[in-house]
């Protein structure tokens, strides 16, 4: 089996300044390790076409799911569809469902603003991930090869969409699972317990085993695929 | 006055699994923000040797400040030292100052054990950060004209490095400090907060100005360069 190598792109000049933690690529990660998909890099790149658009041409060149997080919402540092839009040569189209239901959602509560529309606007031919839980929709993908997921960024709207939307589509490509189990070892340090398990650590490859130090006892991770 | 674009690699497959939040990132950002030196990326990559070469790789070519986190205890996973120098065609060499100490500090608590040899290894020429908060050192080396700093990756270790010995190194760098405010705005969309600014958000330079949504408000962010 393929083993759909994943790169997450979160995108937000906010995480470089240290405003937010980039929660949602540890969430992602971890919802993604339960259902076999191994996540291999984490981006973090601002609100910049160019920028963006280097970090989605490296991407493409190592990863064959590219999951981005943040710049879907109605502003103009919002550049994250215009940007993966581009890179893998597909038009943005008007939505007419997403516009309806953003008319309708947005008039309820405030004014209507012109920008409001940038958001019914969606890659051409994508599968829609309608936004229950705020107001941009996501979206996914394929093109040359790679599968494509855009998420909003605020965690509130990232996660439930996972869940609900990307998490049924990515199960269909793999039937495999990744369990991890963490032991706690403590009164040694993380030298002497790899020295115990020196030749598991490099022997091994399913499962594997780690250690890492955390504050006053150490981790001993092991990771299987079923 | 150069910019000091920097990028942030933390180094660990614990990140990737989600397992643990990359907080040391976020940390670093911030303090980094605060004297005026700009992070334009953070990189996750897990600890294998092939796929790390290839992350500096491409960090080299596009920051002037590569600030890695994590790897550098003293397991055979602990690769950040090792895949730094040889990309920068620098040689470990022991440091007997660390050695001693190391030494006199573990046997104190508990065997040691010869893995802990190679936290006492050191590219050659480096400024060596000794960590009074754990024991892998960390250090600072300028190769190839760019700037490299090395931090263990638990954040009780990292972070009172980096206050305590990056901060200064970097700080001769510069003069120029960013000034960040958030300014919380409620009751109107994001869309709406930037229909009344986008002139102010298209062409302003410094300082300038960012809008994004939060649970229930909308952040306007104002960065200036003194």
């Amino acid at each position: 089996m393929r083993p759909y190598n994943t790169e997450i792109i979160s995108v937000g000049t906010e995480i470089l300044l240290g405003h937010i933690t980039n929660t949602d690529a540890r969430d992602v990660s971890e919802m993604l390790s339960r259902i076999g998909i191994n996540v291999k890099y984490h981006t973090v790149v601002g609100d910049n076409p160019e920028r963006l658009r280097a970090c989605v041409e490296i991407a493409k060149s190592r990863a064959d799911i590219i999951i981005t997080t943040g710049g879907l919402g109605p502003t103009c540092d919002d550049l994250t569809k215009q940007i993966l839009a581009e890179s893998f040569g597909l038009k943005l189209i008007r939505d007419e469902n997403e516009l309806r239901w953003l008319h309708d959602y947005i008039s309820n509560k405030r004014n209507f603003t012109p920008n409001n529309l940038s958001q019914a606007m969606l890659p051409e031919g994508c599968t829609v991930f309608h936004n229950q839980w705020g107001t941009a929709p996501g979206c996914a993908f394929q093109a040359e090869g790679v599968r494509v997921i855009l998420l909003p960024g605020p965690p509130y709207e990232c996660l439930p969409m996972f869940r609900a939307c990307a998490v049924p589509y990515l199960k269909k490509l793999t039937g495999e699972t990744l369990v991890s189990r963490q032991i706690r070892v403590f009164g040694m340090g993380e030298s002497a317990v790899e020295a115990l398990f020196r030749g598991e650590m490099e022997q091994m490859s399913n499962p594997t085993l780690a250690t890492y130090a955390k504050e006053g006892e150490v981790m001993l991770r092991v990771t299987a695929k079923a």
